[in-house]
């Protein structure tokens, strides 16, 4: 179950408001990258946990601190926004386009919310709910995890640069922060699996030789030029999990060349297509069976 | 640019075929675990590629393997479609609902296909260009990577488990393999980038001492429970990227309650919003300006 | 900020485990009428919130409940699908078709999350974050969070009925209960504002002198036959906001026939769009400008 | 059935034409607030109107009127358009930017509708049917309709705020004066239908002696602050239905930690899930199954 | 403007009431095959035209023609849904499983619409506006509604085939004649604006030796197979548009490798990716401006 | 199976970036007129083509070149992106704007990719599988094709009229060339396939003489005006597919008024709604059976 108290995790202070950045903030609440989706994929997994208990409650304990985060970051769009043009008409007065200031910004955040932040990206795409992962198996979740603090990172220092505004800095370095606990957090757990040699192939309860054993430590190139070979890590040596060898190969077709059947005469492909099987006695058969 | 011939990558068979197990086998297809995804994640990272030639090259290589994935999981589809109830109406004759049969498979196969597979997920949910991910830092994008052939194998697990056709369980033992070869392929990137300790936190190109010092390393417990506390390789210890050390506190605010100003009277609240800040000749003010 | 602890609100108990009424739950966790909605609008109204204190507070509140309420369901459909077929094989096996079993429940609950909720809804479409509702004006936004939770009390006691496991129907009677609550709190706001005389029309901050006066308490009937006159509350008497009287007339154009001028022929319309206005001119202007 | 005659419904008028004010009365067309939701709306809950056939009849005059209105904005957002820049290149001239009007308006405008108005919102997010919301229960579906014609004539009047030509404030108040009537129109219903004391909660029709007693008119304070307490008119004195007591209390969890079993082998979570439970033999079960 | 009358555009009757049914006539309601589709895509189109008037007043005829095949099919799924399980307890109890009756039918028609039609397709994913297709050039605009007509038409001969129902093939057979209609309706319309020969290339107000005029007719085969040469009508002799000569040869790029620039150092990927460039000096231009 | 080399299909060269361009290349790469829209198109027509098998391989040639454009336009995003302003800062600097040229720009350009192209379109909206249309019917999917590449072609005039750029143009004069062939290719199916009179009504296997016989070829006008009446190649005159007259005529209803049966009790409409039919023993039976 959950509570809350009035305060903020971390103080947010905007110092020269700036419409457009709260735009740019939107991107960090409502984005694939953003808090409302590593809040919620962390209390799904938590919700859905099965195996070891701590796992559960260290799902809680992330999942419930990032609410305070997408609370933090709401905060400082409204914030912003109260450096919105004080008069909408003053400004389309001078020029018949409704300006610069009104161009950078989201129009929503005038029009539908009111000078608040909502549940959409930096230009106005809604959270969607397929970002929120959590495929039941331990290890995927936590790359999925790595992946959503990586890349939450990137974003959080992007938009630390696109400011110099000293309490959206602060506030900023405080996000990326978390982000660095978050990533070693989740790669911690991996550690605590086994790492990457008991860990990989996810998920390693598969029986491996149940998977096709010439192919899975094969590197294929697709690439029809004479000097094209590309050589790394990736192609020889053994492979990161221990199980296998490296190597890599020109791709050739393992397969043949696919024949589907006749089309079923009730799907009402054109004539011509169901005939080339020589189906007019399939027509006749559909007209018959009227 | 791109080339083809006409086999597929590696046989496709269908021994008995199952419409619901197409329904099934488009999560590959069209999910956000799926190829389409994979296929268009690696070929943007390639494009937008900005860094050591040699990983465009890698990702175009196997961004193009991606397309015959796709293919072959189509064809698949198309196969198993081929053992949909021969007469719909003998079907529904028997009874006023047009039955298990039907129920379980995706109604648009027959509807909008034409018993052939779509660009979207089990239940007919649209593939969307948002789960394309490529954030233009490397790192970021081989976590990305791996997360997505992992859960992207669980998956073919699991579809594995779903059949027993041997045909299908050919062409999944295939498809597993790639995976575990492609869940290697992103981590050996890692490990050439110099592992952990090198390449967090993402990105490395961030002044770390720029970030918040004082939370940068610590699990943050948001339980209230007197003996909540959760510990593991996450709460003590050097961190992963051996350039902190964990520890793990009661969470505890560090802002002050959120003071937001009063909205702009042409904004439209309720007037008892405006009014609570002393507004009323704000809304004169409107009025005025009228 | 939020804190949590490891109980759930209300209890959870599954007496028959039921995968088809794990997905049907799924439409009160991830659906438009269900929790994860309520629980980011009134958090978001919360963020946003300007004007009198008590309602944030109060919306943070409620907010924070509804986050234990999207717990108890996806612990429901955790527990649900625990009643999953134990083989899939086996089912499989009795028939080509992998049976109403398989047909009736999502997928997806086995291919993705493992036997575990997911942020979707009953037919496995993602949540959408247009669905959070936060206008700025505090009456409208009572009027959006009074329909929630009246399509949200009619869909949890349709699930009750869907239902005799007494272990649903005692976590839905709570449920339920719940949003009896919830409408009369959010009721109550609308007359502490001063009821319908008062707060309408939404917004009332607008000068209402502004707005048609001819046309701002008429119904308008669209219907051509001769006897069709509906007639109600809404065609006569006082309006329900005591500031107008209802009336009811035949509709009529008050505009004219729309005319738009012609394409500009950089857009490329057809050429015989553009000449329609004698535009051969602008064709020979494109050319001449290149 | 459906008429048409060729005239609008009331006259649109563009002083001076606003390529961003185009943009932005795509909130009233294709937004969540907008005519295509409420059009759209009012003929779904028509069409499946149960009971008093004089609902089903106002219905269908309502939501044929809002046609008018999608069409009224669509000729203002080709109106607006058509003040678009004479030369693209021009502007780009000056600039290697194409400037600030391009930057303000949909560049869809130009490139996907050639000037005309489409089925998207002021961010070009397409419109979606999730927002058509009929319950098949009246009362809800007229709080769904005044919370629509709320936000609606919020946006509206914040749309009026936005311009200062004469034509579209002129088209914009009769916009206004139709949402005063609509809010108007649905209350009436609700008032017909027995008010608060009779509606309440929605649906009336489920026994209400069958939701939990305990907690359905209580206020749960979910703030952990010794002084948290919040007072209103939802915290005691009789409940707005009629039916109950208000009261407030700090929460306190009803239920359990949850406990979920163990996951399906099949689901090839990692096997250090699986091994918890002692599921070495599970695993052993599933390679035996081959 | 627009009008109503009580009368549905043709009969509309449901010998035997199947939810399942009702399901797959959702496909023609909210699909991208349905009428939602169409009915916005002609209004939508009418209310952008700029040309010839005949074509506004006709597209608004069937547009709003189409809001009259949304009601016939809205009120043949509620018929369909009246034949739904009588008591959901009833069918549960024979078994844990909802039954086939439910698992085919989609669950929002009982959870979320109480029994009718909703802007849903056959899966329950909601209508989307992007469908809405409007260009401003009518020539492409004849072959988007072309293109609706034809996979509507095939969409509804599917439905007659998937039902023995009288009223629904007769209703059906009703839709599958007005399809035929408008595909001719629009075909005629490319036939008045000249035909192939002066249609095409689409927009032919584009000056054609503006194109590149080397592979403007050429078929590329992308084959790398020996014996893969394809040949048809589209591989030599006159162009169907009359202005070239069809030929084909084997695809060869005529690009270079290319090349991308370092990464901007403030856009943050890894160090590895900016030290490529010699980019230390970068990074240090970064700490340096802080 | 597919393979790729190094180079692109023609060659990308940008003279002077403009952040604002790639926001706007963005709509060919991932918006409903887009190259993944009829790379995917293409590709999955071809996987699931039943009937002739050059038509497969002609799909299978025209979906791989399709590939080689998202190439060129990705590429092209990257480059035009390198002109993104060098600082944001300074550009903030200016002004508490962050300005003309970034509001112009997707901020996720710098946010979420880091200057590289993304799958979506110049709103940001992302690609949506629902745009890959193959219905199982070569005709209409055909039509489908020409639609596309035709609405395609139009985007392509626009982006080359909205750059000055020579090496944009130069590509988009190449992109413009090939779309014509495809115009011209697809049209070439149809006649091979018999033409107009041969290939319509699609599908042309379903027995036309099933179809309503007396509204097939009747132009129906909804106008309610008295001079109202259209005249067009589709009012009079044989039919396009030569197999009926067309006519015109005022529209009547030829249904009845729809009368649906009471709501199921447990579904929960008001109990006003069931009362209406008499319902008073429906809501006892209800309470009857708990």
């Amino acid at each position: 179950m959950f509570y809350h108290d009035k305060k903020l995790q971390y103080r947010v202070r905007v110092d020269k408001p700036n419409p457009m950045f709260a735009r740019m903030l939107q991107q960090a609440i409502g984005g694939i990258e953003g808090e409302i989706r590593v809040c919620l994929q962390y209390l799904f997994q938590a919700w859905g946990s099965r195996g070891p208990v701590k796992y559960r409650d260290m799902l809680l304990d992330t999942g419930t601190e990032e609410i305070a985060h997408i609370e933090m970051l709401a905060t400082a769009v409204a914030l912003n926004l109260e450096g919105a043009p004080a008069s909408l008409k003053d400004e389309m007065a001078k020029d018949k386009m409704i300006g610069a200031v009104m161009g950078g910004m989201d129009p929503r955040h005038i029009l539908s919310s009111g000078m608040a932040a909502m549940a959409v990206d930096s230009n106005g795409v809604p959270f969607n709910g397929s970002w929120v992962v959590g495929s039941g198996n331990i290890a995927a979740d936590m790359y999925a995890n790595v992946m959503a603090e990586s890349t939450g990172r990137v974003l959080a220092t992007r938009l630390w640069e696109a400011t110099d505004d000293p309490g959206m800095k602060d506030m900023l370095s405080f996000l990326i922060a978390r982000d660095t606990m978050h990533q070693n957090q989740w790669l911690a757990v991996i550690e605590e699996l086994g790492g990457l040699k008991n860990v990989h192939p996810i998920p390693n309860s598969f029986p491996q030789d149940m998977e096709n054993q010439e192919f899975n430590y094969k590197f294929f190139s697709t690439n029809i030029e004479a000097d094209a070979d590309v050589q790394g890590r990736f192609t020889s040596g053994p492979s990161m999990d221990g199980k296998g060898e490296f190597s890599a190969v020109r791709i050739t077709p393992q397969g043949q060349e696919p024949q589907l059947g006749p089309p079923d005469p009730r799907g009402h492909a054109q004539k011509e297509q169901i005939e080339f099987y020589g189906g007019d006695s399939l027509i006749d058969k559909v007209k018959g069976a009227l």
